[in-house]
């Protein structure tokens, strides 16, 4: 294989690929990018098992073949260069050679037979959505799944799609988060759970462009997300995710308008006085006119005063800090409204547009 | 004690002191920013027993008194404010009341009595040095003390005063850095070793300002900074530090010029071929016009041509690519210049204006 590429694809391609290399794994095959070069361009290619990520890079194939290469020695030696152009190449015996100004470096490659490529899956009916709203849509949910495998189902994110209404949902036992967008088009009816770490690694390579979409492919076992030359193929989740719609409730007695700002100050602020483990609530005491904050710990305590609109029953309820500032952390708009039915029922946390749903559990608390 | 200060200058003081508070101590008290409000103003103080630090800062002082608050507590809660104006006091039982806005915080502070204050020592004929000249001396020898508290005085700087020219010096037994500068006037000769974490907290701190004075009291037993409102006290190593102008000969064979930031490109590249614990040496091949820059391991190997200006003889030299890096990153000036021996004897490197030297030991190699 012989290929010249600037350095700039260089790394752009081993980035986005790289999320798809294990940090830590007895495989070592698998800590590898491999380079395809034939008549249809240079693609780098990585798969953990669990989910793989290819791209196309631009440059010039001057001789085709594959190599496997250690993804962080390459990623590390090419980013070191402050020249634009690589010509890499490698023999039989897999020996790369990197070529780069005056500079040449010889890194022992691995064979490509031991690399598993990524399946060849039946693609058909793309749901489209911008590279945006899905990493919004991530954004928003994915800090609520579980990272313990004790419920396989709960450490990924349900993708829903009814008609043109697609619903992502992450919960973990404590609180739900519901995201719902409105697509251009209508589908069938359908439905997945894509793991949690296919979503954050999606997340961090996707570039977001408003204008430019994302066709996801939801296949029997897996999910595919494809966006300008990059394809990522991830494992699905197995089983019937929990039925949402029957653990949230419209009905509330207590209902306020706050400050999203305002509101995280002083929550964030109020963790400060909470050491680490300890389980110490928030407790919200609602009035017309005033919601007062209240934490007691060993470290100290503290008393804010929220100005907010309110309607319905006054309400004395005590929240887990930190709980609510992951839900306010994502939400973008300046108010947040709060529905409260009693101080040991859900609380439903919503957003302007009502497209963010957070519900979470209260805890007790002793006043 | 009650005081009314704004937050810049609450964390301006915190922040500053706080580089005294040891980050693990059983003596709970170091972990605690003396707060003192007299007729001389608002004044914090944190001190460790090896560092003290204490800074005024602009406030109004509605009672004068004193209270010890553990630091990152008040850091912490201070910071999480948007809010500008605080009032802090403190009642006879130390307990410490913050306002902020409509925000209240009861925090438990410490009685005073415990706290070990800064000593009083004289002081006399401050060396007077610019706050960014004491940085860069700081930054461009500090790399190369000793961590190592076998031989104490290695962990240390020298700080060497004859006539208008002030050198600093450190030295870990592979390398040695010698910083001068000549200061605006003359002072008596004199000499101390500071302790290597005492310039690190102070290059921390200090804001660098060229037009600014730092003045630096040599006493018997401790070395004071002066700047701004802020006082640093140190003690100082007891010792007689090693005679290092027996150490460097400015005698050489080949001396060659080279591009600092090309030769530092292909150093730290070098790097990467080296694995973590494995000593691997990066070869030099100086020949008229071209070194040739050689590292060979286990994960690969790299050669790179530099243009150089040579002058004598030509010479096969291998250094621990780290330690050159070292030097060559405190360096600001386009070119340096390496003057050798042979490949046994130590290689001195040098700044444009001589201002700044760097002696290294070779090592072995294979070729």
């Amino acid at each position: 294989m012989r290929i010249r590429c600037s350095q700039s694809q260089l790394l752009y391609g081993i980035n986005t690929v790289s999320k798809a290399v294990p940090s830590k794994t007895s495989m070592t095959i698998l800590e590898c990018i491999l380079f395809t070069a034939d008549e249809e361009g240079i693609k780098l290619t990585a798969n953990d098992m669990e989910i793989g990520i290819e791209t196309y890079i631009e440059g010039q194939v001057e001789v085709a073949g594959t190599v496997a290469i250690e993804a962080k020695i390459i990623s590390n030696l090419i980013r070191s260069y402050s020249d634009e152009e690589f010509v890499i190449d490698s023999d039989e015996d897999n020996m790369v050679h990197i070529e780069c100004g005056k500079s040449k470096l010889d890194i022992p490659g691995r064979s490509t037979e031991e690399f598993v490529l990524l399946p060849e899956l039946d693609k058909a009916d793309p749901v489209e959505i911008s590279q945006f709203s899905i990493k919004e849509l991530i954004r928003q949910t994915i800090f609520s799944i579980s990272d313990n495998d004790t419920n396989k189902i709960m450490t990924g994110e349900l993708f829903e799609i009814k008609g043109d209404q697609f619903k992502v949902v992450s919960l973990d036992g404590h609180r739900i988060s519901v995201r719902n967008i409105t697509l251009k088009k209508s589908y069938d009816d359908k439905s997945v759970i894509v793991p949690g770490k296919t979503l954050l690694e999606l997340s961090k390579i996707i570039p977001g462009d408003v204008d430019k979409d994302v066709m996801i492919y939801l296949c029997e076992n897996h999910v595919i997300f494809e966006y300008d030359s990059v394809k990522v193929v991830s494992r699905i989740i197995e089983g019937n995710y929990f039925k949402i719609d029957q653990m949230i409730s419209n009905d509330y007695e207590t209902k306020i308008d706050v400050s999203k700002k305002e509101l995280l100050e002083v929550i964030q602020r109020s963790t400060l006085l909470v050491k680490e483990g300890d389980k110490k609530p928030i407790v919200f005491d609602v009035k017309d006119g005033t919601a007062t904050l209240s934490i007691n710990s060993s470290v100290g305590s503290m008393k804010d005063d929220l100005d907010i609109e309110k309607s319905g029953k006054d309400i004395l309820i005590g929240f887990n800090p930190k709980f609510l500032i992951d839900a306010l952390r994502v939400i973008d708009d300046e108010s947040v409204t709060l529905y409260m039915v009693n101080p040991k029922a859900p609380c439903i946390i919503k957003n302007e547009d009502d497209s963010y749903l957070y519900l979470i559990l209260p805890v007790n608390f002793t006043v």
